[in-house]
C-alpha cells in the first residue's frame, strides 16, 4: 500500500507539517540538514503526493479534457498527440480522452465527468452547430477551448476559439484548380453539415464566382455512415467515385475539391479501381494535409492546417485562463497554405 | 460553484443522509414523496455527486491509464478509439491518455501520475524490452495489460499479455512472397529493437528457411529518427527506398516484408518517385492492416491484426481483475491473417 504523509514525518523524524512544507516548495527557510532527512525519506518509502486529497483542497485537477470525434482519424491523432506532448512537457497536465462521434449527448457526458472528477479545462474538437451543452459546463467554472469552429460575430463568447481560416482553405484549393486550366469544377461534401464545411464551401463558390465559372460548378454530397471523417469517409468516396467514373459525360467535372483528404483519398482510390488515372483523367484536391497524404500516389495536392502552432495555442490559452479568470476569452483563426503535389493536372 | 449535498438536503427539507441515500441508490424503503424532493431539488441545483470526494473513500477511480508510443501513429488511434469505446460505453470508465515515444522515464512518470490520481489499471503500449518500472507499479496495487508482447516463458507475471503471434505474421507475409514465385527476399525493419520486431524476424527466418532461401535473404535495418512507427517511419522507408532502386543488380530483392504498413507505405512511395513500379519492378508487403493501407495505390497486401477483439479483451481484463483481485493474469494470443491486394508480384 502506499505510504502517507506521516510515515514520511515519522522515517525522517520531523513533523508532518515539516515534510508538507518541503512538498510544497516552502523549504528556503529550512535547514539543509532537515530538507535532506525529509527528501531522503520521500525516496526510501517511494512516497506520492496524494493529488486526490490536494485537489480535494484546490477544487482543481492538473487534467484537461480533449474531446474527439475519433481518434482513429489520423489527424485527430495528430492533433491530439500535439496537445498532449505539450500539455505534459511544458505544463505537467495529464489529458483525459474522449471519442465523441460528433454525438451531443456523449459530448456533454464527458463534460458531466470532468465536473466530477475536479477537471476544469476542455479541448473540444466537435464542429457541433449547438454549443448549449458546452455553455452549461462553463457556468460550473469550466475553461472551454473550441477547435475548428469561429466565434459568433458580435456575440460575446465565454469560449475560446482556435480555428484555422476554413473560407480561405476552400478558396485556396479551388484557386489552384482554376489556375491550372480547369474549368468544370466539383466540390464534394459529406452529408451532415458541420460549421467548417460551410466556411469551405462558400470559399469554394466565391473562388468559382472570380472566374465566372458558376455555370459548370457543382456541390457534391456523398452519403456516409458516420460524420466523423473516419474510415467510413474513404469508403463512401471511394464508392462514389467509382460511380462518378461510370456516369462521366461532357458536362462532369475535370477537377474535385474534397472537403477533406480522407475523402480525397477514398475518392483517388474509387477512380483508380475504375481505370481512371489522377490526374490524367481526374484531378483531385484534399484539405489539411494528413502526413499520409505525401504518401499517396499520386501525392495529394491539399491545404496544409497549422497543427502545431494551433496546438500550443490551445493548450497555452488553457493554463493562462486557469491561472487568471480575468483573461477574456478571444479567437485564434490561423491562415492555411496550400501545397501542390501531383494530383492536379495542369492544362496550361 | 458547484452545489454541495448539503444544498440540495436544505432544497429539499431532508437529511443529508436522505439525499446520500438517493444517490447510492438505496431508495427503495423511502417515501415516494420523499424520493420525489430529492430528485427535483438534485435537477434544480444541477447537482453533480462528487467523485473525487467518493474516490478518497474507495481509493479507487473509475479511469484506467492508456500509454502509446504516439497517438498520431493511425495504428495506435485505431486501437485507442477501440479502447476507450468500449471501456466507455460498457463499463462507464473513462480513459487517460499518454503518448511515451518509447520512453522509459515517461512511462514511468505517467505511471506515477496515475497512482497518485487513484488509478488502478493500465493499458501500456510499448514493447520496451525492460518491464521493471512497470512491475513497480503493480506492487502498488497497479492492475496492468500489456499488449504488443508477450509473457516471459515459464515466469510467473502479475501482467496480462495480449498480443498477437507476431512471429507468424512475419511467416504469413514471407511465405505470400515465397508462393508467389519471389527467391531473393528482403525483411525490412527500423532500428531500435523491439520484442515484436524480433518475432516478426524469427517468422521470416521461418519461412525462408524452409523454402532452402537463405542464401538469397537479407534483413535491410534503416535508421529511423525515433522507434514509436510514426511519420519518421514512412519518412525514412521512403528515402531508403530511393537508395535501393540506385543501388539495384540481380542479387536485390524482388520483394520486400516491411517490419509494418507505415514503413511499406514509405517504402512505396519511395520506389515510386524513383521510377520504379510496385508490384512490377518490386513487390512490397506491410503488417498491421491500418485502413488506409487499402487505400493505397497500388493496394498494400499486408497481414491484419484483429484489433477490435484485442480492444476488447483488453478493457475485459481490467474490469474483470477490478472487480476480484482473485483473478490472476494470464496471455492472450490473438492469430493475424494474410490479407492480399496488388502490392506482390505474381510469377507463377
Amino acid at each position: 500500500m502506499s505510504s502517507t504523509i506521516q510515515d514520511v514525518a515519522n522515517h525522517a523524524g520531523v513533523s508532518v507539517s515539516t515534510v508538507s512544507n518541503v512538498l510544497n516548495g516552502r523549504s528556503d527557510r529550512m535547514g539543509k540538514s532537515t530538507l535532506a532527512k525529509v527528501e531522503a525519506a520521500i525516496a526510501a518509502l517511494n512516497f506520492r503526493p496524494n493529488r486526490v486529497a490536494r485537489q480535494l483542497k484546490t477544487g482543481t485537477t492538473a487534467m484537461l479534457g480533449l474531446l474527439v470525434p475519433s481518434i482513429a482519424n489520423p489527424m485527430y491523432g495528430f492533433i491530439a498527440r500535439e496537445i498532449e506532448s505539450i500539455a505534459q512537457e511544458r505544463y505537467g497536465y495529464r489529458v483525459m480522452l474522449g471519442n465523441t462521434y460528433r454525438d451531443k449527448e456523449k459530448e456533454a457526458s464527458f463534460i458531466d465527468d470532468l465536473l466530477a472528477y475536479g477537471v476544469r479545462a476542455v479541448i473540444v474538437i466537435s464542429s457541433l452547430a449547438d454549443e448549449k451543452h458546452i455553455e452549461a459546463a462553463m457556468r460550473h467554472g469550466m475553461v472551454v477551448v473550441s477547435y475548428d469552429r469561429r466565434a459568433t460575430p458580435g456575440a460575446t463568447s465565454l469560449i475560446d476559439h482556435v480555428s484555422v481560416d476554413n473560407f480561405r482553405s476552400g478558396y485556396l484549393a479551388t484557386r489552384h484548380l482554376i489556375e491550372c486550366g480547369h474549368e468544370r469544377l466539383g466540390f464534394v461534401t459529406a452529408s451532415g453539415k458541420t460549421l467548417s464545411r460551410s466556411e469551405k464551401l462558400e470559399g469554394f463558390w466565391s473562388a468559382v464566382d472570380e472566374a465566372g465559372l458558376r455555370r459548370h460548378a457543382q456541390v457534391i454530397e456523398i452519403k456516409t455512415g458516420s460524420v466523423f471523417g473516419d474510415s467510413d469517409m474513404a469508403d463512401a468516396g471511394r464508392q462514389h467515385a467509382a460511380h462518378m467514373a461510370h456516369a462521366r459525360d461532357a458536362a462532369a467535372p475535370s477537377g474535385l475539391i474534397a472537403i477533406n483528404d480522407m475523402l480525397a483519398l477514398g475518392l483517388m482510390a474509387g477512380f483508380h479501381d475504375a481505370g481512371l488515372k489522377v490526374p490524367d483523367d481526374m484531378s483531385v484536391i484534399g484539405m489539411d494535409d494528413m502526413f499520409l497524404s505525401s504518401l499517396a500516389n499520386p501525392g495529394l495536392s491539399t491545404v496544409r492546417l497549422p497543427v502545431k502552432d494551433m496546438a500550443a495555442t490551445m493548450v497555452e490559452r488553457i493554463i493562462a485562463r486557469l491561472g487568471d479568470p480575468a483573461v477574456t476569452p478571444s479567437e485564434f483563426l490561423f491562415q492555411p497554405e496550400f501545397v501542390a503535389r501531383q494530383s492536379v493536372r495542369d492544362f496550361r
